[in-house]
């Protein structure tokens, strides 16, 4: 065995035995020294550098460490193995894919204000406001030998005479601590219940004066990040909101990957303590303590995510969704108590799965369409998520069609070199001046805050930048030669967006061909997707009345940018408006309102499925998308001004 | 730290390291051994008897240990510290109390012939014997490109279409493992269903091929003994029964000191898992495995016990019960999840248990009068449950009224030397010639049981049979010599049922004048608390029109006896009769048949609950009843003929 010694970016060492030989992501993982690995560990996306201080490592050649990096000890951990004792530096930006509750409500107001407006919408909307939870104080009798009632029937007679419901729920936990909180307080209580449709259910009892009061809890489960708002139920009022990458990302980037490890022994008991005991435990505790009530208050939850997310974080089997004929085990489940899940909140409370659609279109989509409010306009809308998997819904109250496409991980910064997700350090915003082909850039964070790669938004501008600018040519491959442009001994040439001087990391952010190429797609993937979704109903962009963007990419995209690289048909831009992150929005109703949950289950019910790739022509459009903007200019008319 | 190791009964050593002084119970305990310990480890009760083969203790002077004894090595683990390496050895009967699993099915019959019995009153009563568990085959349509439903979509269209429920519920546990057991078995399954109004939900989902069948268990948790049957509930078979010890005898014999030990720290955990995981689930095991189906098929569990018990089965705080005003936590509780108290059965499953009826007055006297069926007659019924708890209720389709009273653990065995419960080798007959003072015996057990101490109904002929020959007075005391009759050095006098050398442990079994007093008071108990019920209803024994007496002390007890010893009123014999474990006979009866069921609300709900220690005159009825028969000898005017 040989002594591995990780330093931690924040300070602090893990030192642990490993056999030789051992790969040393998983001697990372085994001292509890989290690394970034979206491709699964196969070396493919760079993202797990690590620097080796002292000792030896037997390492494969990596495209992502070039000569001079690698002699200053930098390797991939993924193709890392042990032949020694070692010293290794872990870089803040190792785990800057899936920094942990990286930002906080008030600072993360693109994730979080989206809901903000679905609040004033819902009252607007008349869509009733739950208001079904409530705490109240309880004041019985003192058991006498004349009145010698037991504490259960003394708390229900109570409740039937005092709020005439039909029915009086005391769970089976409460009862159980009910006669040791009834003694300590004088038989004077505090409950958290709900009561509605005439039944009445306690979720707690305390002392009097414990400040605390029904909560709950909405939740986005996407396939790289995990958002949260936790809301005070009987106000209405939201308390806290917390964005985190989902731990399951060192199983693969994408839900294939993720599948595929939860069929091994053992494996879907992993991934699903990955997303609920490392995500979204840790997310609850951050935001009880920030709110300063227990999680024991959590009353009610609701979740929106992909049908692989939501299966995997329910822990049931999901190899079917990947394989023919792609069959989820369920689009509608009854809400899941939370103690089987293994998320802390009260023993009682249930949580809520917004309705799937079909294995490669979820809850997280019927929460957006619920959003939108399409379901109920005249208007045809299209409705665009972006992420690691792209969605479209198309259609109107009379109808809607939805598909889904494979754009793979780069709009959230995977497959790209100096991508990472839109967390603190990306750059979200970029312009280049057409002549000295200098960048101006922005940067997610505290102001002072120095790049540390570029998020989807930022490449979106990036791009349709160095198109505007002729650096790159409709194939993405550089055309200009100047200061920042950098090529290799094999001609291979890479951007310089800013110099190692002014990063968070010391080492360049670039953009190279690969990158390009890989963005390239990813946008194919969408505009491919929207031609062939309309042309199956027999329309085209011109049926659009307007077009809806949400996804958790950046700080908002911009719309003409996306449109000048081809990847957003080229129509009106006022027809365009960008939401954010719907699918949290849209979980947030479901939690809020029983008739925004009741109409998640008609828009999922309602919905028509079309599977892209039974579709002729589809791979066609996707090949002739893989320009900038397009083969056929006359899609993009007013492109590249 | 010393070395203790026990030599066990059964073959087997454990040893394990004490410290200094550490009380010897306790050091057993730390080793997995058993030892009885009724009176809670205070030196009262005997039962712990270890002998020392090697090495020293430091150990109390005891009643239950003569000189002699001593000597060759007895001493009370109760009463002995560690003072250095030690070997001792455990006899079969420091286990006898709590001998676990004793008896099977067939060779209980009086345990359950009482249920056989039942189900024939069931049918003929036309109470509806529950037919809502079902086995079933399923057979889904393979999900094809074309017909993607989801598995869970596809298994409830399917039921609904089949068995057209309002309602078809699958529970979250079964949906996780639903889309492997059906790609396993091509879409063609079993599943264990309950339909019954109208709803039908899914309790388990199998291979087509697998011999599994919906099973219930009906259980009465008695403070000594612990009863249960497994039933096939689809087609109404008994397929096992098994009767053991309530493993939290080792926290003491009675209710009072369990409460007591329930309070300390850990104490509420430890006294639900000694009932749950080492009485009940042993016991559920040791069944299923009888009849070949797995724990997951018991769909549906049924308890009847005293209040007490049910609240440490349940795990509810039940201090309050012992202190005034003897407050319990519920009477009343909906069905309890069987995964939220440990019981191991089907995820699904839940308990039904029986209501209580006041803090001594449990839900096994609710189950007995279901059984006696006194609450649809309009005869005057007195129904005696003899236990630790004597409890009394009297009345008929009018009204009813109950009460309990402290009888000690004398008819379990327990307070008496040589007792111990109706388990095998215990003697449950005895006759004892006048002339010649020899006794006659009968054992339960197989043919060639040797003898290993006496249970509650050969206490009863005993004492009789000791009183009618003459050899006892009427306050208990020998007043005849002989062969029989041993004096210590104090004048203390035995009389000698069996001689050590027909005993399976090597000892006489003996009565002495304290075991008998122990018993008079025990009866007395009984008859002074069925004299002041009567008379707070300005009645006395003459409006009696039949007795039914209850509980597991024996083989049925001997009536006549009972009488003659002012146990029971001196009415007709023919108005007697005995129908062993009420308590488990109307658990059974819950489980199989909801009218039951909701009957024993009614029963619960509608009787009248008399606490004996506030009727005046009370104690004066107990005192003059501490005599055989009794103080006023005209109350038992055919006595001692």
């Amino acid at each position: 065995m040989f002594k591995i010694t990780f330093k931690l970016s924040g300070g602090g060492d893990r030192t642990v035995l490993a056999a030789p030989s051992q790969n040393l992501l998983d001697v990372a993982r085994s001292a509890g020294v989290s690394i970034d690995a979206p491709c699964g560990g196969s070396g493919n996306c760079g993202k797990c550098r690590v620097k080796l201080l002292e000792g030896e490592l037997d390492c494969e050649k990596s495209r992502h460490i070039d000569r001079e990096e690698y002699e200053s000890g930098w390797r991939l951990a993924c193709v890392s193995r042990v032949v020694g004792d070692a010293i290794i530096e872990i870089p803040a930006e190792a785990t800057a894919y899936q920094d942990s509750l990286s930002s906080d409500f008030t600072a993360r107001k693109r994730d979080f204000g989206g809901i903000i407006e679905m609040q004033k919408k819902l009252s607007e909307a008349g869509i009733g406001f739950l208001r079904a939870f409530k705490t109240i104080i309880v004041e019985l009798d003192e058991p006498t030998l004349e009145d010698t009632m037991p504490d259960n029937e003394r708390l229900s007679r109570y409740l039937y005479d005092k709020y005439k419901p039909d029915y009086v729920g005391i769970p089976f936990y409460v009862l159980k601590k009910l006669p040791e909180v009834l003694r300590e307080n004088n038989f004077r209580i505090k409950c958290l219940i709900e009561h509605s449709r005439s039944r009445l259910t306690i979720f707690e009892v305390l002392p009097p004066d414990a400040e605390v009061f029904p909560c709950g809890i909405a939740i986005d489960i996407g396939t790289t990040s995990v958002s949260a708002v936790l809301v005070d139920l009987e106000r209405g009022k939201m308390l806290s909101g917390v964005s985190a990458a989902n731990q399951q990302i060192r199983y693969g980037a994408d839900v294939i990957h993720r599948i595929v490890e939860s069929t091994r022994p053992g494996g879907r008991e992993a991934l699903q303590r990955a997303v609920v005991q490392e995500t979204i435990n840790p997310i609850i505790r951050h935001m009880c303590k920030e709110a300063k009530v227990p999680p024991s208050a959590v009353c009610r939850l609701s979740v929106a995510s992909n049908t692989t997310m939501n299966h995997l974080f329910a822990g049931v089997y999901a190899d079917p969704i990947r394989t023919e004929p792609y069959v989820p085990a369920f689009f509608e489940t009854r809400p899941i108590p939370a103690v089987m899940v293994g998320v802390e909140a009260n023993n009682n409370a249930r949580i809520i799965i917004t309705p799937n659609i079909g294995s490669y279109v979820g809850g997280d989509i019927t929460a957006g369409v619920l959003v939108t409010q399409m379901w109920d306009s005249p208007e045809m809308t299209l409705f665009v998520d972006l992420g690691t998997n792209g969605e479209l819904v198309f259609g109107n109250s009379d109808f809607m069609m939805a598909c889904a496409c494979s754009a793979g991980p780069a709009f959230e910064g995977g497959e790209i070199i100096c991508g990472m997700r839109a967390a603190n350090g990306a750059i979200d915003e970029v312009k280049i001046d057409g002549e000295t082909m200098e960048p101006t850039i922005k940067v997610i964070g505290d102001e002072g805050q120095k790049p540390m790669g570029i998020c989807g938004s930022g490449l979106i501008d990036a791009i349709s930048e160095l198109y505007s600018c002729g650096i790159i040519n409709s194939r993405g491959q550089f055309v200009r030669e100047g200061r920042r442009i950098r090529r290799d001994k094999d001609g291979a040439a890479r951007f310089i967006l800013v110099d190692r001087e002014e990063t968070a990391t010391g080492r360049d952010i670039f953009l190279t061909e690969v990158d390009i190429d890989n963005f390239i797609r990813a946008k194919a993937a969408i505009f491919s997707a929207i031609r062939t979704m309309l042309s199956s109903l027999s329309m085209d962009v011109s049926v659009i009345d307007r077009v809806i963007v949400a996804g958790g990419i950046g700080s908002g995209i911009n719309i003409e940018n996306a449109i000048k690289i081809g990847m957003l048909p080229n129509i009106p831009i006022e027809k365009y408006s960008y939401i954010g992150n719907s699918s949290l929005a849209g979980s947030y109703m479901s939690l809020m309102s029983r008739e925004a949950y009741d109409q998640t289950l008609e828009i999922a019910r309602g919905m028509t499925y079309l599977e892209l790739s039974v579709v002729p022509g589809y791979m066609e459009e996707f090949v002739a998308a893989c320009f900038i903007p397009h083969t056929d200019e006359s899609l993009f008319p007013t492109s590249g001004e």
